[in-house]
């Protein structure tokens, strides 16, 4: 029997307590969560935002009672971890009791970036929690704001965006950035400047937003702003505790997801992500990988050996009906990156057009010396994710562009033309290899 | 300088004669096409029926003068290869005219079965070439049929069964097998039985049908016919010349797309397939490797070396809003290929459910003791595609089920769930591996 401890209960916290317990029954699993709830959807709050449900708590997947009473898993809301020592193997929580434990997970997760002056202000918010998401509800209901601003232009920006002009109001997305999506881009861009502009809202980019006024966001006039423009892992008790910081600043962790510390594992958005395209650890912090490594960390702490294989960098978001998925590099990031990097975009119909297909835009990206597919960038209105995750699935594999254009893809006209796009993507690439 | 004969003008063959004419201006392309009408997407024909457009040939995409004038390859239509000599490299046309060649092609596609007695009266069709749509649309506009039988339940006899129905008609589809797709799942089977039932549409299996009746099929009463019982290679001429079939039926090549015969390629649906999980030849004729090896040989017959990897099974099909695909094998098939197999299936959410997520059921196929996965069957009203092509790669690229259940896929709440289906019904089959 041991004792398992895990500071954080959301997405990779709560996926470890629920997977050590499952395992190893005899063990003792406590879950430390500061805020109020556990196991929720956060992906789902521009949702909620946006009105596909009443409440923002329907995101919660399990109530701390039912964890306890059916799982088994003693969870601790409200109460936040203070330090932890290693020596001594203990926890001392903010409530001034001690947990002892045998292995320790931290999941703490991160926190949206807030440093800008002005950032204080009632009607500037963040949108990552619950209660922040219920502050912004009620905030559209009682202060009936005009203008708003998003500040940032990544995932949770775009979808905010969107949130907020279905609600009424007049958005404009800025960011300090010359590109969405942190990819270096151009053509992206300027494909979701069009699209979201046909729906009211303006991207500005290159914005100089040194601080916040009280009406308005460097010269827009803003009776709400919406701050998105990143998150930062929260790794400053475990870097207190001993534990290895990598160079993005989050917990370092080997493949076991260990840290340096024995007996300390780290999962989630807290921790970096070996990225299997370029073997480097990065900061990507998302909910998918935030539950795959909570699973693993669970297991290792209840003394199996699973092992995190990393990730390729996929995402997506909607905006307006648009999908924009990403996988890989760019090719920005591929030449950073030190690839000889050749990409090629293409726009072709996702389906056939008499069964109403809709133009997809893909960008491969590949190495010149070695062949190799290194990314994809997919965006339309239709089949978005179903692309990216074939992409996703070569890149695993270290499928070179040959292999990729040579597979052996679904068609019927209802879901796709004979040459996929994403075929005829590669085919375009190898003429350029 | 060298000459190129094409025998066959629709996918493989038009993709050849294209192929080798970009890479080799020089070269003669000399296309002979039995038929009317070249380079049409034959797999649009129920969609025409179903009253998706307004023409059937408006699923031509070229026309033989564009082809003759823009692209200067020689296209002879209605005009049959009547024999080949690879002695004198010559072909006999039914004109009676020779055609000389350095290089063929085989490009001669496949044709219904219909070996059934009975099966010559005016109301039994087939669904394959443009004047066969039109024959039907004819039949239906005419003689008014009320109640239309399908026989065969592969990809064909559904598309025309939602065609049919669409139409107006009662319709029965009839199989002689157990299953739908013949893949020998009966889980999939109850399912689409399900589905198209409510749609009006009953599934009878097992049917004896021995002989097309007058006014009935097995004692169904059917005032039209259509006969999706499968295709057979159009072989005989290449066997007549003495290029050797593989124990389908079909042609067999090497992966260069060559036969046994100096100079002489096949490509497409009268030609097998290597498939890639089991490493055995196959027919499995579809548009998608026609067009892929139509591309290969086209290049190959001008003078390059590029190779053909051949197929992991890929399929997919719509009918009445639900999508099937498949990839690679099913249990049985994978059973019957000598591994030891493992399946898992499960059904979940195939987005948020708050963004209007349909179930998606998914089995995936594994072999016990090397970990692979060997196939996938996915079935859902949304996002099929996508899963079945994330599928094709993971086999393609020969991913264990353990690598699989780590992919790196897309999640945002329009588009999936946090744990795609794909990974759920990997994780359930890790279990049991």
């Amino acid at each position: 029997m041991s004792r398992i401890a895990v500071i954080g209960g959301v997405a990779a916290g709560m996926s470890a307590a629920a997977r050590a317990k499952r395992l190893d029954p005899s063990c003792e699993v406590t879950v430390i969560e500061k805020g109020e709830y556990v196991t929720y959807g956060a992906c789902g709050l521009p949702y909620f935002l946006e009105g596909r449900m009443l409440r923002a708590q329907s995101l919660v997947v399990y109530t701390p009672d039912y964890l306890r009473e059916k799982r088994g898993i003693d969870v601790r809301t409200g109460v936040a971890a203070e330090s932890v020592s290693p020596a001594r193997r203990e926890v001392v929580l903010s409530d001034g009791s001690r947990l002892g434990y045998d292995r320790l997970i931290f999941a703490t997760g991160a926190r949206a970036r807030t440093g800008l002056p002005g950032a204080a202000q009632p009607h500037i918010f963040t949108l990552q929690t619950i209660p922040q998401a219920e502050a912004i509800q009620a905030f559209l209901q009682e202060r009936k704001p005009k203008r708003a601003v998003v500040v940032g232009a990544g995932y949770l920006g775009l979808e905010a965006a969107e949130a907020l002009r279905y609600n009424g109001l007049e958005v404009t997305v800025m960011t300090r950035g010359a590109n969405v999506l942190r990819r270096g881009e151009p053509w992206l861009t300027e494909l979701v400047a069009k699209h979201i502009d046909k729906f009211g809202v303006p991207l500005r980019l290159s914005a100089e937003v040194s601080a916040i006024g009280s009406d308005d966001v460097a010269g827009e006039p803003a009776d709400i702003v919406v701050l998105a423009v990143g998150f930062r892992p929260n790794a400053e008790l475990a870097a207190e505790a001993g534990v290895m910081l990598g160079r993005t600043g989050a917990i370092a962790v080997n493949d076991l997801l260990e840290t340096n510390v024995p007996a300390i594992y780290a999962a989630g958005d807290c921790a970096e992500h070996l990225h299997r395209v370029t073997a480097q650890p990065v900061y990507h912090p998302l909910g998918t990988s935030a539950n795959k490594m909570g699973r693993i960390a669970g297991a290792n702490a209840a003394g199996h050996r699973e092992r995190f294989p990393g990730i390729v960098g996929t995402g997506i978001v909607g905006i307006f009906g648009l999908g924009i998925g990403v996988t890989g590099l760019s090719a920005a990031m591929a030449r950073d990156a030190g690839f000889d990097a050749v990409a090629a975009r293409i726009e072709a119909p996702s389906r056939a057009m008499y069964m109403g297909g809709r133009p997809a835009t893909v960008e491969l990206v590949a190495d010149r010396r070695s062949g190799r597919l290194l990314g994809a960038t997919v965006v339309g209105e239709q089949d978005t994710a179903g692309r990216i995750n074939t992409a996703a699935t070569a890149l695993t594999a270290r499928l070179t562009v040959e292999e990729f254009a040579q597979l052996d893809l679904a068609y019927a006209p209802p879901f796709a033309t004979v040459w996929d796009p994403l075929l005829i993507a590669a085919q375009q690439l190898l003429k350029d290899l």
